[in-house]
């Protein structure tokens, strides 16, 4: 398998082992949908993409329908190389996060009602919300860790529109939302005037610092950052800023999907080292997202397993918490106007590049 | 909060926020118990212990039948700083872990059978080990990712006898454990003949480098170290030591108890730096502890909310998962004898300083 690595790596640019290589062959022992598979490996969406077109290649594997299957020849390698799939484990009950919202129901409801007519998801600033359930788990998570109740809370981006959960829980005593999309100020304005929550929104882009006004000023922060390193600074760095000093806590999703765990590595060593926090939690597939619709037009359109619409919410990130140690942490203040928001080389966005024009 | 947490800093010696006193006090909201206070916290058990005894000097907390309760003044403190208990919202079906065990019952009955047996903890190792269903629920974890079976597994101290549910799960291909307690290798041996499993277990001591024959041979490595900083570093070190290269799998606890998050911190630091290895997942409780029977001989009793029999499984860990993303990542092959693996400032044992010698 090393050699094969050593291949993929050399046509596509993109770092690939042996490992990422056994596990986008695990998943296809026990899953046919592209997306299914992206999903099972954990790896990033153009390692699993380029991966499956190598095996194909090579014989090891059929596309048919638009479906993956291991040949006979693909099996016995899975077999020679001892690779076995993985053994489903996740607890049912809460859909694997360890929070339950079983007593959030009323909350849940209340927020379905509310966001019915919520704006959709556009491309233009990576946007895809995340399932109801995932929006009030996280209001669960906040609570349970104290980080919501009797708290103000800054909200980076909010297409979740979970400061209008939060506001509706009666929880936190004030949230502030920064949001690009002016749709998506003008709903939560809305919402918050209509049900008279302490929820104000404002449209900014984040490129720029907080206002004075907003610095030191919350316990806990929320975001959903874009996954290039420079964004993921970003956002975390703005949070940073905002919050009033040692013990708040920092939440924020990070998927596998657009993140290598190269690149995990290296921003956990920025958050750790640079930034001054500490990661208290890190909670596998925690976050849902609903299946946008853009998702066919934004991804390469050279493969015909990629251009399959999935039959389920594949796309998960993990929940990361941070939280303070001390007062001496990083705040993100510089203006950073023009920095690469959206692509990177694993991004998904990014496939762009592989697709064809029409 | 910030004068009581600068005098209590200072007159203990231990770093210690405002931030950690609301936590205590918003544990006292709705907790009498010391070791229940400890666990809803996330707080050094030294940390809180202070803190109690602080606050009691305050006129803030009576103790009554060794139970802690806010006074009125102290009810009037927590008002006006607006701090509020924890939510629980744990999911109780997996006990917050977000893995079930529901399809590893089986494991579980016939991992219960053949330890009924074993060997119970002594103070010389820091000994104390998880329940059985969190032993089952790390073989349903490594098995969810993929990293038991068909896998060559280290284990690195047992007392929680992990390589024995291993072997009887039928999942990996080889178990070696290393351990220092020559009951516990005994025990392990036994059993493993009996039951004819592919375990075996050799009495070791970790301040010695892996010897040339166990370095580079295994997929995943399992561990649960004391808490020192040093200790850390030997233990983990060690397993990487074992490991073959990209994309293996570490795994092992951490605990609030016995150390800050500031300690959380630095490990963090250096597991994402020095020792350039990912944190796939942290998660929160996921390791509970039998109370073990020299539990109050090893702690201070100058205290008598301290010196109470804890009526629940109050000592926790997060189970922390790591994965190496190349083959360039740390071993440590240096010999540590000396090293301080078990006492330090934070660390539940050291408070033998506390105690007075009667």
């Amino acid at each position: 398998m090393e050699a094969y690595a050593a291949e993929l790596t050399k046509r596509t640019g993109i770092p690939i082992t042996s490992a990422d290589l056994k596990k986008v062959l695990g998943a296809l022992a026990c899953a046919k949908e592209f997306w299914h598979i992206t999903h099972l490996s954990g790896r990033p969406f153009n390692v699993v993409a380029e991966s499956l077109k190598f095996f194909a290649e090579r014989g090891w594997v059929k596309v048919e329908n638009q479906h993956l299957e291991l040949t006979p020849a693909g099996r016995k390698l899975v077999d020679e190389q001892g690779i076995k799939p993985p053994i489903e484990s996740g607890c049912k009950a809460c859909n694997r996060r360890g929070i339950s919202i079983e007593r959030w129901q009323d909350l849940l409801n209340r927020f379905k009602e509310v966001v019915a007519e919520r704006p959709l998801p556009i491309i233009d600033y990576d946007q895809g919300f995340v399932t109801e359930e995932t929006t009030v788990a996280r209001i669960a998570l906040m609570a349970d860790r104290g980080d919501i109740q009797g708290k103000d809370l800054l909200v980076l981006g909010d297409d979740d529109l979970v400061s209008l959960a939060a506001g509706l829980s009666g929880l936190p005593r004030r949230v502030v939302v920064l949001e690009v999309d002016e749709r998506l100020v003008n709903f939560i304005r809305q919402v918050a005037e209509k049900e008279n929550l302490p929820v104000e929104a404002h449209i900014f882009d984040l490129v720029h610092p907080l206002p004075a006004e907003l610095r030191r000023q919350f316990d806990t922060f929320l975001t959903d950052p874009p996954e290039t390193l420079e964004a993921l600074a970003i956002f975390i760095g703005r949070g940073l800023s905002g919050l009033k000093g040692a013990g708040c806590a920092g939440y924020f999703g990070l998927t596998r999907a657009e993140s290598s765990l190269t690149k995990w590595r290296a921003f956990q060593a920025q958050l750790t080292g640079q930034f001054n926090v500490v990661i208290t939690d890190i909670i596998h597939d925690f976050n849902e997202y609903v299946n946008w619709d853009y998702l066919l037009e934004s991804v390469r359109n050279d493969l015909s397993f990629v251009q399959t619409w999935p039959r389920y919410n594949w796309y998960r990130s993990a929940m990361f918490r941070i939280e303070t140690v001390d007062d001496n942490f990083f705040r993100h203040e510089e203006e950073m106007k023009g920095a690469p928001l959206y692509e990177d080389q694993e991004a998904l966005i990014f496939t762009r590049r592989f697709r064809k024009e029409q």
